[in-house]
């Protein structure tokens, strides 16, 4: 009998009009999708960039919170006006929005009483039945509400907060990969990789990435798999392949 | 009268899964919205990252084209097995899928008849009656149909592309765009930030973002409008709020 998989999966929702009109280059992906993977094998399945506008924010996170089993989003949690994804989420759950006492105190505490100003205040504002996700670094916290979890969009902050987000987790299978970085051309070997990944399309996820390293260009060949009993086989013929052409491999 | 202004939009749909993965640093979507915004005009509202997945990706540029006024794929136009941009598209326009004649003259030249295998072939394969976006690069041709543009997913041979990509899209009006970095906290300003945006919301928006430089923390405060005048007035009201409150402008 097939042992049953535990796929876990999540999307990332980047809000902010910074990344859309590419005034700043987004990091958040790359590291949460990451860190998923590695961390917790859980599989980021989709990622949006959207606006600050509350009605797309609603729509988007009430999408993917049921197509998902998390959410992830960055950005729109600081104490300026186009700062609404609190608000947002709020309202796409229908919970109120309003101070949180626990993040009051935490941030009344960081601040101190004296400059904790309406800013700042605004900050503990969040869905109120919210869980906290704390900020080791500066302290405003994130929050989760259902399976939707809100971090800041500055990456330094996000980065420092994403351990905090582990205890709200289930985790899946281990993700295992590999990469064989080889100096040819895709067009060489893209018929082998092709019947190969037929051959294991239940189990092993296969890419291949051109690359141009010191003057030479080549492919770096990538799969992916929660059973490394597959990937080995997988790695296998692929050095079968490598053999059968005379194809160079670049360790690195 | 009110001139009625020419507002032209975007999506960009990243295909990919090693961008999901986190395995790779996307920089599409930063080039694109940067291009699209300075060069046409034309003001991204949108981005996706999605998998190498036919039907996801046929649900998402039916979608996006029809939402959108331009859609800009990148990824999954090689010659591997991963690589099924094109037949996707062709089967989201329904439109038949098979060798592009002038793609294949050029692609046949580059290579020449020899070397011109079936992987290599592959790239000349597309919606048959696109039209080409030209690559002066590495000969492999993008292409459009209706308002969906395909280009490549690495980044060197994107860029060398995009000026072909001008002659299939309408302009947009300019978007000009100012940027007064403050040495405060968002928290300083965020009151009359909120009610400047209030009063321009029509016509300009207004972002802030945090910044660290030299250990130093502050404020960049960035406005946008196709109009230069109404930029102006808030430009005004913003350096009315700086001498209030004694802020230090940090000249770049």
């Amino acid at each position: 009998m097939r042992k049953k998989i535990k796929k876990i999966n999540a999307a990332i929702l980047i809000i902010g009009n910074e990344i859309l009109s590419g005034r700043t280059q987004d990091k958040n992906v790359e590291f949460i999708s990451k860190w998923l993977n590695v961390q917790c094998g859980i599989k980021v399945e989709e990622a949006r960039i959207i606006p600050d506008q509350k009605k797309t924010i609603v729509k988007n996170v009430l999408l993917l919170s049921k197509k998902f089993n998390y959410v992830f989003t960055t950005g729109g949690i600081g104490p300026t006006h186009d700062d609404i994804t609190a608000q947002s989420i709020s309202e796409a759950f229908k919970v109120r929005y309003g101070y949180h006492k626990e993040a009051f105190k935490i941030l009344e505490k960081y601040y101190g009483k004296k400059k904790f100003n309406d800013g700042r205040k605004k900050m503990a504002k969040m869905p109120m039945t919210a869980k906290l996700i704390y900020n080791p670094s500066s302290a405003a916290p994130g929050f989760i509400i259902k399976n939707v979890l809100s971090l800041p969009g500055v990456p330094s902050i996000l980065n420092s907060m994403i351990e905090n987000c582990k205890r709200y987790l289930i985790k899946g299978l281990k993700i295992h990969s590999n990469t064989l970085n080889l100096y040819t051309v895709e067009s060489n070997i893209s018929k082998k990789l092709e019947s190969v990944q037929k051959k294991y399309k239940r189990d092993v996820e296969i890419g291949s990435y051109p690359f141009f390293r010191l003057g030479k260009i080549g492919v770096a060949v990538v799969t992916r798999s929660t059973s490394k009993a597959k990937l080995k086989s997988v790695h296998k013929e692929l050095m079968k392949l490598v053999k059968s052409k005379k194809i160079q491999i670049l360790k690195i």
